[in-house]
């Protein structure tokens, strides 16, 4: 079995590797926060990461895909803060102003809504976005469950449900507030007025168990 | 006051205008919806509409402007078809439905997001996507009202909050789906799921008035 190199020696070829391929990473997001995906290019991003632009084309193969893994990377970043910064929420409400704070207006939510527009007519990076999706609702819902019941808080929906429509509104407001240039408070009251929720569906009022 | 034209002789001028500008929208929201914003030139859609191209020019200025045009219309007719199948519900959650198969998946609001991230870096188109919002939330807004009325529904949320909700999970929706090529059916039922509400935000067991 002399051809299966030891696990040592592979680490040794990985590691450098998979430092190179983050701090590249590392240098894409500061850049295409500051200037947007058109703003940048591969030589720029290569020279912040002290790289060659070769480089890029090896471990992403285009400025593309480094930009769509740049902000998924990012967005889980941003989901991680904000359930970190809720945690020691109080109440329900204080939940949920805490998570908006922290997402709404965020640059990795917007650098997420620009590699979701861009992932639509280059569908080779479709598995990425889904597997971040899948990452964001399941993290949220973990979340949420715990501190609902540290809290012993009672009603509501059921946490996954929870987390996914709170990511559903969030990727709403920042495509609408994007594009219209509303202020970071006006588009963190709207979205907490959207997770702000009454009561169930209107009922008929005789009703024919209707929901 | 010779120098006062005549009304009937000003419309005699505008009608035509007008006219030309409504077969133009109309002849490249056919060619956007099948081929993209990027996959139509200005020369395809002016043949199209037995036009020339300086006539674009003259009525949009630049193929952008026309685009954000055409989808806004086009969200909108999408908006009053879905209310007008959703006038008969008998029950909150059947008008939901009507509403979500009319709306989640139709070529308008897929046209409509990519407006939206367009203009982000078009923000002279700015004002044209606000009124579009206002519009979309008003009539959802009234539509709403006048079906509840109508059946005698009560609970929910007031129907200006609903219809804002609706629009922006459904921008959410949409934005996502299209990365991830989710079918038709997926979609619509992830929409239906996100808009069934169990109840109001978690209160603690022993509540201080939280919500």
């Amino acid at each position: 079995m002399s051809n299966v190199r030891p696990l040592a020696e592979l680490r040794a070829v990985r590691e450098p590797g998979k430092r190179m391929r983050s701090r590249l990473l590392d240098a894409a997001v500061e850049m295409f926060k500051a200037q947007g995906l058109a703003g940048v290019a591969v030589a720029d991003i290569a020279a912040a990461a002290g790289a060659f632009p070769s480089q890029i084309t090896y471990y992403f193969r285009t400025k593309e895909a480094l930009f769509v893994e740049a902000a998924c990377r990012e967005v889980l970043y941003v989901a991680r803060q904000a359930e970190t910064s809720a945690a020691p929420a109080l109440t329900g409400a204080d939940y949920n102003r805490r998570l908006v704070e922290t997402v709404i207006g965020s640059p990795g939510l917007a650098l997420f809504v620009e590699a979701l527009s861009l992932t639509r007519r280059r569908q080779d990076l479709a598995p990425l976005i889904e597997r971040t999706f899948d990452r964001l609702h399941s993290q949220g819902d973990r979340a949420y469950a715990e501190t609902k019941a540290q809290h012993g808080w009672s009603g509501g929906d059921d946490p996954a449900t929870t987390a996914r429509r709170f990511w559903t509104l969030a990727l709403g407001v920042a495509l609408r507030d994007g594009a219209t240039g509303a202020t970071g408070q006006e588009a963190i009251d709207e979205m907490l007025a959207l997770l702000r929720h009454s009561g169930a569906s209107p009922r008929a009022a005789h009703s024919h168990g209707a929901t």
